[in-house]
């Protein structure tokens, strides 16, 4: 059966995906961009940026494992751009440039329509009925293949609610923020049980998945 | 200058310092044992309750720095017991037996007040006038020694609202709960940053301090 996957989400320690007062010059928030200083320090994840050099290592094979049998993605719409409210035209393109790193479809999940949008080996749909009908479009689309949940954090929450989750990767940053956005708990991880605990020394990842109720 | 210290707090995944459900049978919470796996596998863990063996290494290291240099403790009322209310006598006298594992002052913060209780090695003051007396006067029993605080989660974070705590070990444990006591962010932990992070294969221990406001 396919799966929906999540990876790659970084936590401070106070439980903190995103840092307080977000705006399009700290798309994670003031300090968010700590959380990350693990990935960015490893191959895969320099390499997503367009830089070379890296670590290899448990750390960049977590980042890899986010790739891996992946058909189709879903996220919400904050995590595809800045936008609130009815789209003003079709100008804003996601943050990625002209090829964006899926290649493969992406389902947005939005309150307001909006043609397809395809762009270099992605195409971008917009989808208006809800997170159930998007994860049945993503799992078609996937041909076989699993779908990954990308973010924010209320996409993240809502999936995780409705039980539809069935793995997640979440990594705790060696970071306070404070305040911000809570990713985990208040019952989100409710009937979820942890399946596999790995640190390094930057950072410590858990892997999560639905109760077997044993 | 003598501090004041947190050691040894175990929260879940999701954040919780105890489940849910607290009762006098489980007065962690349903779940709440979990999270304590990695101490009840330390050898000095496992002397706390009378048992013998247990490892030595990392997590022993970190259960032990918890009573290095510790003159006085200050807990909440609910971490000394489960009365609420006015103490309708004298009869409960703590969770630990005749022989409490202080053997210095505690000062047990209450709104009722309550004559010293002194026990072998350990004598039991109940403060009534705030957190920042009790800490005065904790100070004042410690000698120069550092004073630790123990818990219960929502003392802890009224001392690191309050700025008051100097240092904090915090360890994460690879555990969900769901639902319970949050030990850490809503504005509680601003104004400290992470200064150390030690993972082991059990749990990833992290300590912090108020910021320097580098």
């Amino acid at each position: 059966m396919p799966k929906l996957r999540v990876h790659n989400v970084s936590v401070s320690l106070d439980g903190f995906a995103a840092g307080p007062a977000q705006d399009l010059k700290n798309p994670l928030g003031v300090g968010g961009e700590d959380l990350h200083t693990w990935m960015f320090r490893t191959r895969t994840g320099r390499a997503m940026f367009g830089q070379e050099g890296g670590d290899e290592g448990v750390d960049d094979d977590f980042v890899r494992a986010g790739d891996e049998n992946i058909g189709a993605t879903v996220m919400g719409r904050n995590m595809f751009g800045p936008v609130r409210g009815p789209w003003p035209d079709e100008s804003w393109r996601g943050w990625w440039g002209d090829e964006p790193p899926y290649h493969h479809d992406v389902f947005v999940l939005s309150h307001h329509p909006r043609a397809d949008l395809p762009m270099r080996g992605t195409t971008f749909h917009f989808v208006t009925d809800g997170i159930e009908a998007a994860l049945e479009r993503a799992f078609a689309a996937a041909g076989g293949r699993d779908v990954r949940l990308g973010g924010g954090v209320a996409t993240i929450r809502q999936y995780l609610r409705a039980g539809l989750v069935d793995e997640m990767h979440v990594v705790v940053a060696p970071v306070l923020l404070g305040t911000g956005e809570r990713l985990l708990g208040g019952d989100a991880t409710a009937g979820y049980e942890v399946v596999e605990f790995v640190p390094t020394d930057r950072a410590a990842h858990y892997r999560f998945a639905r109760s077997t109720g044993d």
